[in-house]
């Protein structure tokens, strides 16, 4: 059995829940304020940064050339294609560049950063995939659900969003780093692969708080 | 100006914040309910774990013998004796040995290791020097700040806890690692002192939300 | 003073020895036996993998975009155009994508990356930037003298080479890696510049010794 | 079967190359030149720091407490005990403390030591186990292979160097060493146990290139 498919069962409800989550809800119907959108445009431009990071340490560790090409293209993928489509996207958001570069990562998404590169550092390849995994793969699920969702049509101000995570291009790097997982699982004691499925169940929490931190537009719960 | 003078005046009320925080005016007058110490006594062993492992990381990249042999004597210290008094004390609030390993690090607990750990495994020796200052200095500040305090007295159940933050050996230590942070830091341009000035002060930012996390017995915000 | 003005003394005359080594002579004036050219080309292929790896070290370890775009340029240049240049090349000289990619690092070429990726993994992006170095900037240098040279014409068999490496496209690579330690390296105190300086110096006795061991054709001292 | 019984059989004539070598016959039966032992003693002493390092990097690495305690108690003995032991060896031989701590590692040793601390730090903590193995495990070997050679008795000055690799406590620590990799690469699959035997093989050709250099005294095959 591929690694992937006996992970699903244990991360299906959370994948799922996120559909639940009046962020992700307000996405989908176009309701959702332009505030609370802003504050994700922000904090996402600054986790991307560290999201880029992470799979320049997959492009380290990678045990083979194949993966290190993917790992490559990932990383200039995003800073090269995706951060400038933010850029873009913020821009008509009035969020200005300098804006984006000097937003403050919030507590919740420092930790979310933190725990990936913290054990993509420590670990081997297959644990730097795992630690990417959920973001590509749960963006992707919440697309995929919102583009057969009510709200999904011309009038919802949010329908390019949806159609990029949902679209063919992020479907097939998703695809991408799905089978990457399973080849570098391929054969691993069970308690590695416990440790691998505990990442990335930990990192889907993680995708649930984030849009919980964007709902309430957290930054810090203390100050100095 | 040695960098701790400089950076002193950035942490000084942060640090003051703690000492009128709940959890630790609880400890100072022994009035902190047995839950919420068993939770930190758990909490802080996993805790333990991590930060010897961060202590792993500053021997890794350590410069030259002296500062190798100061992390390698903190990380024997903190795995053969600090954790050993650990399981002693938690032995006296019921809690077995196997609870404290089978403790699952709460969220806070989680982003505050990662965060440091993160840092320390990408920079140099000066970064997981200040990943590592904050708990030790921190601690020492709170035991000597609830030591001249009314509640310090023999009927303080926390007394013991109190002295042995407060006391001497835990003094030496503290000055040991602001005397490495000193070294390590001396001559670095602006941008890097900068840069040690937001670890320590984003990890005195964790510990305080960790005496938060105690207060409330708060493990993880979602579950699966 | 700029940091590679102050280094180009301690290496100006490891860099001229280079111009005067047999098989770099042999390039020069189109004399060099095709056998040793073969074993440079399969053992530089495998050789850019580690090189590679190395830049996405640094990409990891970059303080700023500015930094992590540069090192992912690099890397993605390296391993989707040099290193596809390289194919081309060998198969020019009856060498197969299969004989490249099963080449075994030799032992000379072993210890190089390995001295590099120890160095890189352990320290920060100045010192990755330090361990990148060498490769590019003494290429370019031979490039540069060989197409000063009498031996450069239309009937050297190696004139392709050394355009490669004497161009402009290699030339502002090179300028922009030499920017780049510049700009990580100042105001490093003394210590850390002597630091860095090694490791330039040592990884310039790794290319003279690279230059031996194609010119002598060797593997390993020892086989088991 | 046991990973280090798969092994065995290739390994074990390296193995017994080493008791062939000239250098360690020469300590086998007291013939070996003062000088040469002086350049070991002063080549081991500069190995032995970043051994030590790659014994940090193992607890940094560690999945579980057990292992990092392991790890711990080996860094700790090699900083405070083998390290000290090793400057008293060298004050007998008219080696300063000043003269060992500035020794220059040669390009062998900065070669073996660089190979260990790349793969250490890439990997997980199975390959940091791979890296440490050779070295206690090929000295316990040579230990107990003169100890009962023909020129193992009281006139051999280098009874006490004998008596030591061969002794208890060093098999002990061998044999600690011996199970941690076994139970690391436990279920592994083939291409990571494949990876795993080719460091050990590898750090097996550098013992026997160290053996040679202090031999030959070398340092490096070119100066600048």
């Amino acid at each position: 059995m591929k690694f992937t498919d006996r992970l699903w069962p244990k991360v299906e409800h959370l994948w799922d829940s996120y559909l639940d989550h009046p962020f992700v809800k307000g996405i989908g119907d176009g309701s959702l304020e332009t505030e609370k959108f802003q504050h994700w445009l922000k904090q996402d431009y600054v986790y991307l940064v560290e999201y880029a990071r992470l799979m320049a340490v997959g492009a380290e560790k990678s045990p083979d050339l194949e993966a290190m090409g993917m790992f490559t293209e990932l990383l200039h993928g995003t800073l090269f294609v995706e951060m400038e489509l933010h850029r873009k996207f913020s821009n008509a958001y009035d969020i200005s560049v300098a804006s984006l570069e000097n937003t403050e990562a919030s507590a919740v998404n420092t930790a979310y950063t933190s725990y990936m590169l913290n054990h993509a550092q420590r670990g081997d390849a297959a644990v730097a995939t795992a630690c990417l995994l959920c973001c590509a793969w749960s963006y992707n699920y919440i697309g995929k659900g919102l583009s057969g969702g009510d709200g999904y049509n011309v009038s919802n101000p949010y329908k390019e969003w949806i159609d990029m995570y949902a679209g063919e291009e992020f479907t097939d790097l998703t695809q991408t780093a799905l089978n990457l997982m399973n080849r570098l699982a391929d054969g691993k004691p069970e308690r590695e692969l416990q440790h691998l499925e505990e990442i990335i169940i930990k990192t889907g929490l993680y995708e649930y708080m984030f849009w919980d931190m964007c709902e309430q537009r957290e930054e810090w719960p203390v100050n100095i």
